[in-house]
């Protein structure tokens, strides 16, 4: 492979007027940049980030820990981020934790001996003293971290009183909200805080599920939705913590001979592909998920350069509505 | 951040000692080994996996580029390339090309910048000179790429028959294939010679529809499948070449009043999540995602430790048998 040396060599400039070039240091002449840029095309020269990592101490990789790439919501704010990032020149590195533990310390461990500039976490339950020694800013998106630099939330509060009106607007009278996983707390939580409000403050019945880890992990909600819409036949509108709820409930719904949005609307949470990929399609409360991506590099570069950020952010949701539960259905 | 020297002070080894115990070389005591391991606990060292790059010439990253990170399919992937990368303590650094041809010039550029073991392509029209000066693996997924180390592929022609074998055994009398991007030559093309081999052997009338790029990036048929079901009013069987296009074919024979399956049969190909999250769920045609992800990490692990690998592998595909096209179901 080429070194800088080479491209010294080709071009008659010395390694450090080269050098400066690359780094763009100081005043260059045209003439030399353009030569520099034309030895570098010839000769293939790539310049070594490994070794200007190891000269700044940190490298242009931002770690980023999620639970399940393939849950299409992380793989919808994995992509952003990656986009994001490469706006400012930095790379991701990928780690799937599987929401365990373990693999979120060994994660944490791998970033720093990477040299990471930052890590941005979208997974973890672990505990603060966990983090100790890590000289790097970590940014959160729609977790608890007590000990982070910056956390990144959606507006999950106003998000729930939207469900809630939307579903009472559409002419439902008896709600459940399917919500938030038990054992972890989240930002996601306030969701179900502003749908009861919404709701006793107008008078409608309505009741809160919460589901388990073991169901998030997997992704399958079947029996539990069936079981809820046995056990409360009476229920008009549901308010599904994620779409991937909402497209199975779209299913059990059908199976049970419950029409949707006639006998039972549902609203979703996310608006993920997924949501207009069902037959119906669900409406769904849409996270930012563009600008969280863009807010979380923004911030994790401004403190890997000493600048002070926000530590927590909350951006605000807003309602896509589609068919299974449409303002211009009501029935 | 602690240094090699630090853990060397506190266990009162000598660096290079400590060194070995790291690298695992030569004979070391027990009692030295674990001396490190408390010292290195203590002082939260970290191998600084940077430097080692640096002296190694090739880091512990493997280059990972893909169209879009967001489509379901390709998420999936990437969560099996990670998972199988973990396993042999490598990372993934991510690069999402949009399928644009200077993006992925500039991620591979990006990847040799970054020192990275070997790449993985799974996204790609670009040209065999462009590689030149490419001294890692370069392994492709489902993509033609001559110049590649080796080519990893599922059985496409097979898929191709098994679908149209499905869709004629469940009573479909005239089918549409609806198929790959017309502007690019894919594994994946080879799936309508396999249909096309049955419905012809059969006496079955079929059709062949290609689809567009644009098609592809954006992941919205919903125009021309309504177009197709208007222009072919007699088709009773579709294969489509991907779950998305199965999803809103099920959303537009909804629209149009074909129900699925007792009017259309819908046969889809990949079978990630959302093949099991529509009303009705998707009969698919199984990728081995997991089985082609531990292949390509391991052809490019044995290849960038000097090893000969196969130029080309083909992993067989299997028939999950669901509602939109199901022998259980037979009108």
């Amino acid at each position: 492979m080429a070194t800088l040396k080479d491209v010294a060599r080709e071009t008659g400039l010395t390694v450090t007027t080269v050098s400066r070039i690359l780094n763009n240091r100081g005043y260059i002449s045209e003439e030399s940049r353009k030569k520099v840029e034309a030895a570098m095309k010839k000769l293939d020269y790539q310049p070594n980030e490994v070794a200007r990592a190891l000269s700044k101490k940190s490298s242009n990789v931002i770690g980023l820990i999620v639970p399940h790439i393939n849950n299409p919501y992380f793989a919808e704010v994995i992509s952003n981020l990656e986009n994001e990032a490469k706006k400012k020149r930095y790379n991701i590195l990928l780690f799937n934790s599987k929401s365990n533990d373990d693999n979120e310390l060994k994660y944490i461990d791998m970033c720093k001996s990477n040299r990471v500039a930052g890590i941005i976490m979208m997974s973890g339950s672990v505990q603060m003293e966990e983090f100790s020694g890590l000289n790097v800013p970590l940014i959160t998106i729609e977790r608890n971290l007590e000990c982070g630099t910056a956390s990144i939330e959606c507006d999950n509060f106003h998000g729930g009183e939207m469900a809630a009106r939307q579903l009472i607007e559409c002419g439902a009278k008896t709600l459940l909200h399917i919500s938030g996983v038990n054992e972890t707390e989240m930002p996601a939580d306030e969701r179900s805080v502003g749908f009861a409000k919404v709701c006793e403050a107008q008078g409608v019945w309505h009741r809160e599920i919460k589901t388990t880890v073991k169901q998030y992990d997997s992704g399958e909600y079947h029996e539990l939705l069936t079981e809820l819409l046995l056990e409360y036949p009476e229920v008009d509108g549901i308010f599904a913590s994620s779409d991937v709820i909402a497209a199975q409930l779209i299913q059990v719904s059908k199976k049970l001979g419950k029409r949707v949005p006639e006998d039972l609307k549902i609203v979703g949470f996310d608006d993920i592909n997924i949501a207009s990929l069902t037959t119906p399609t669900i409406t769904s409360i849409r996270q930012p998920i563009k600008e969280m991506a863009s807010t979380a590099i923004k911030f994790l570069l401004d403190a890997a350069a000493g600048k002070v950020v926000p530590t927590r952010m909350i951006l605000p949701v807003q309602l896509n509505e589609r068919e299974s539960c449409s303002r211009g259905m009501i029935s």
